[in-house]
Parts: C-alpha cells; structure tokens; sequence
C-alpha cells in the first residue's frame, strides 16, 4: 500500500498525451496524462472511459456537442462514443478505464501511446 | 453526457459516511463520501477499492501501518485487507469500486449504508 500523490506523479513526465500508470484497481488502472492542442477522433468499442481534471481545463467534442471540463470537474464517456479531446492549455487530466486500452482506441495514430508505462 | 462537477454535487448532501453514487463506468461506480471521526474495521472480500481526497484529510488505519491523504492524493486498498479510515476534520472523498460493494464491507453496522443512492 503505497499513497500517490498527483503532483508528484505529474512532476516525473512531460510527454503530451502519454497516459502514465499510477494505480491499478482490479483489472482497471487510474492513468495521468498532460495534454494540449488537439487529439484525435476516436471510439472505444469495449469500455466506457473516464475523464478527472486535476488541474486546467480541457473538452472533449462529440457528433452533437462539446463539453468543457475544469479542475474538479468529470465526465464517463461511454462506450461506442465518437469522441476527440483537446485542450488550449496544457491540463492535467486523470482517466479510469480497464488495462489495456489504447488511448485511440479504434484509430491507430502516430499519437498512439504504449499502454501500462507506470511511473 | 453530463459533466459532473465535484462541489456541485458535495453541496447535495450532508451526512456523513454514506457514500452517493455520481457515475458509472461500466460496472464501477464513482461515489462521494463526506466522512469525520471514525469508521469501523472492515473488508472488502471481492474487490480492490480506492480513495481519493478531494478536499481535506483522511486516514487509513491498517494492521501495520496508517496511511494519511491530504487533498491530491489517493490510495488503493488491494481487496480483503482489512482497514479503518478515520478523519479528524471532516473530508470529501472519492471512492472508485465496483457497483454493489458494501461500504461497511463484511460488516454489519449502524454505519452500514444504503447502495446505489445517486445525486
């Protein structure tokens, strides 16, 4: 048992949209990942996936809408559901999801991110 | 998709150790819990849990050691050890586990509370 604290977590990466591994709960992980400008459409076709803003702001545009998210703000995107983050300032996001999920998910991209990179 | 927003929702209730369900991601859930004083010894037979401080302090009392997390941090107690979390202010919590898990574990207590209360 090992607390983590997100600062510090954060402080140990740069790397945008490179989701990090810091707690494993069963068969899901709790992932920090800093992001700006743009990422890319995609689905996740098995899993729902969950988006905690840390610290900033960041939106994610839908089909229909767009919501933005700022410091202890949340939102479950469901499975299935097109979606494409971004962010005009760098933000601290946390996301809870099961293993092994590519961070864009149906699309293979050069913004791909190896999965399970712990710190 | 609705954006959930923690002070929002911790302005929704007030008693204490009751957790209130604010997401689902697929067969977890998202729950807020207000806590002071002490909780009981318990386990969760079946499953990993995990805490994260959203606004204050907590502890976790284990049989060999106690955890305390300040605002920004979080721990995962691995399933069937068992713990105590107290606080000595009250704290806003945030608990991620699977649906249907008894908050007082395999305890029966007056602290035992009602599951899948949302707001």
């Amino acid at each position: 048992m090992k607390k983590i604290n997100f600062k510090n977590k954060f402080a140990k990466f740069d790397k945008l949209w490179e989701p990090k591994v810091i707690a494993k709960l069963n068969d899901y992980e709790f992932k920090l990942v800093k992001i700006k400008n743009d990422f890319i459409w995609h689905h996740h076709e098995e899993t729902d996936e969950a988006f905690i803003v840390i610290e900033g702001s960041m939106s994610i545009e839908f089909e229909t809408e767009t919501i933005t998210l700022h410091q202890g703000e949340m939102v479950v995107v469901p499975k299935g559901i097109k979606h494409r983050p971004f962010a005009k300032e760098e933000a601290k996001i946390m996301i809870v999801e099961p293993k092994n999920v590519r961070n864009t998910g149906d699309a293979l991209d050069e913004l791909t991110a190896p999965n399970d990179e712990w710190i």
